[in-house]
């Protein structure tokens, strides 16, 4: 699913049709209705060392109309295709929870939670090879926030395309990126930066966008807002396509935020039909690393037991599986602890950016 | 703590001067120094009837030198000051984390928790009658969106003042309101609205905009995110004092949401001693109200233990104290329902803006 085989919206409702027209033929034929599936667990999920994303197994699960519960799900199916084509008529995108709640009018197709939903929806991304931004669908979180010298243009809701500048024409809270980031909806238009960096944490966001960072350092800051959404995590792959610009990813020591930059740069378990897409393998992760908390002696807290046992985890965790990952991991446990980004402030509020980032740039080969 | 009150730079830092040489001339009369604030529990918060809004009472409690966790607690309140004071000469600001941070270098005034640093931020803003924005101390949570036609002047972090028209110049993600809203940073410029909606979840924030609602219904919309933060209830508040603008609240029905609505209206116990400044008494609950759940036969879900708790509690809240509040919480009680926002979907993603907004402002006189 590289760009250059991007569905246009005709391509999208034809995909949908096809799951409906696949029905038919065989109602037509006798036969009950079906719709093929990967098995969607873990045991199928595996780590593709050519692409270097997760991608599904070979598996393969049929729903068909013989049992009642299969049953209704085609029928949801149908109802989901049909609503997603008036939504691409009309114009329109729905959150997932609005789709959960649109399905009180099918009577027997009515989810019965918003997780069967939303599982639907992504059932129909891989079966029809689109995307649920294809669909029209979106998530209810926020997107990212950027600031740093580059220019999109957003087409808004009036149809308009709209050119950003995401330093100049925008308040210190940044240009918040729309759900959708495809072409249809955002261009990348020009920029005059050295590479992205990537943040956990609104605070220190914010403290590199009062300290100057961007400028300084000619990049462009994103707030992830904990685990990355989609758009974030397309717009990030996108700035690496098009611009060839390096990610570099500055989140907590710990092993959520080391799964943050895994979904980044591998991508993650949900969404693993979609990897190619959205991983940007090329990301680096900067800190906090473990060697950090010894090296600048950062005030840390006890690692939790969900903490060790994620660490642990991660130890057999394929995107971890490289001798540098193993050192930290095993340099974490052995400590015993975790550290913020934010622990950085021990040392005043310029730390970060006068002494921290421009050492771990320098050792990345990202000095300026 | 009206506008007309509000203090300069100069003053904030006289304030914080004023806290050290209550200190310093007390142990010069050679009597242990102290402080003295408002008790800070429930027992000493009442509803000011007279401002309709939440208000400290006389309870006062004295910190002083005689015990070793209140000589502490003074050694703290003073670096803290020298610390905001450091940020003020040199134009900065830190998040309350890294405030928590900071102090690991202040030996025996070190902090035990991010809560004892949070609270005496509070403290201190108590003491001096400033706010925690004139300390330039911001939390982690990101503002409030807008979107509509309103024109502002943001300050940004260059120093230069920049017009953005929260409906021409920005993305369909709205502009992001800074964490301080105040003249020094904000200026509200112009505006070409009715009034002002104000909304709890994105997914509904997000439709509204899609279908253009705020410009047929000439307002502008502003995304809460859940609780709202400071700066969201302040904005507010001046969009309520210097435009005259009537603020709608529009939310789930669901106990947690009737206190979003409260907090906004009356102020919270937990910002009592600035309710004054960022309570908007005129603001309007508009729904989803229990009523309305049946006469639109919206999709509903079963009332928690922790809900039917909750409405007990705003029975005897003097926020809900008034006979159509009363009427809707027995109301939710006798049904034992919540419901959300977007189950309005259930007659389609344009019933809440082609139906059921227009018959619900027209209810309170705001019909277009």
């Amino acid at each position: 699913m590289s760009d250059s085989t991007r569905k246009s919206r005709q391509q999208v409702v034809e995909s949908l049709h096809q799951v409906a027209a696949e029905m038919h033929n065989r109602m037509q034929r006798g036969e009950p209705p079906r719709m093929t599936l990967p098995v969607r667990s873990k045991t199928n999920i595996s780590f593709d060392d050519r692409l270097g994303v997760f991608k599904y197994g070979k598996s393969k699960t049929v729903r068909d109309a013989t049992k009642l519960g299969s049953a209704r799900q085609l029928l949801r199916t149908l109802h989901i295709t049909e609503f997603i084509e008036e939504m691409i008529d009309s114009g329109k995108s729905s959150t997932l929870r609005e789709m959960y709640y649109i399905s009180e009018g099918w009577g027997n197709g009515k989810f019965g939670s918003q997780n069967e939903s939303n599982n639907l929806a992504e059932d129909l991304e891989i079966v029809t090879k689109c995307l649920r931004e294809d669909f029209k669908l979106r998530p209810e979180e926020d997107g990212a926030r950027i600031i740093g010298n580059i220019t999109v243009e957003e087409r808004n809701r009036r149809g308009e395309w709209m050119t950003i500048n995401c330093r100049d024409d925008v308040g210190d809270s940044g240009y918040g990126v729309p759900y959708n980031v495809e072409e249809e909806k955002l261009k990348l238009v020009d920029e005059d930066i050295d590479f992205v960096m990537a943040i956990e944490t609104g605070g220190m966001f914010d403290r590199l966008i009062e300290n100057g960072f961007d400028e300084e350092a000619r990049c462009a800051l994103i707030h992830l807002k904990g685990q990355p959404a989609r758009s974030t995590r397309r717009i990030m792959r996108r700035i690496s396509d098009e611009w060839k610009k390096p990610i570099v990813v500055f989140t907590d020591c710990d092993p959520w935020s080391f799964r943050i930059f895994a979904s980044i740069a591998y991508g993650a378990i949900k969404t693993a039909h979609i990897s190619e897409y959205l991983a940007t393998k090329e990301a680096t992760y900067l800190g906090i690393t473990a060697d950090d908390i010894l090296a600048y002696d950062l005030p840390s807290d006890d690692l939790s037991k969900q903490d060790i046992n994620a660490l642990e985890a991660e130890l057999s965790d394929p995107r971890f599986n490289t001798g540098w990952w193993q050192e930290q991991i095993k340099l974490m446990q052995e400590m015993g602890k975790k550290a913020e980004q934010q622990s950085l402030a021990k040392y005043g509020l310029d730390f970060v950016t006068d002494t921290y980032l421009p050492e771990k740039l320098d050792g990345i080969g990202l000095g300026y």
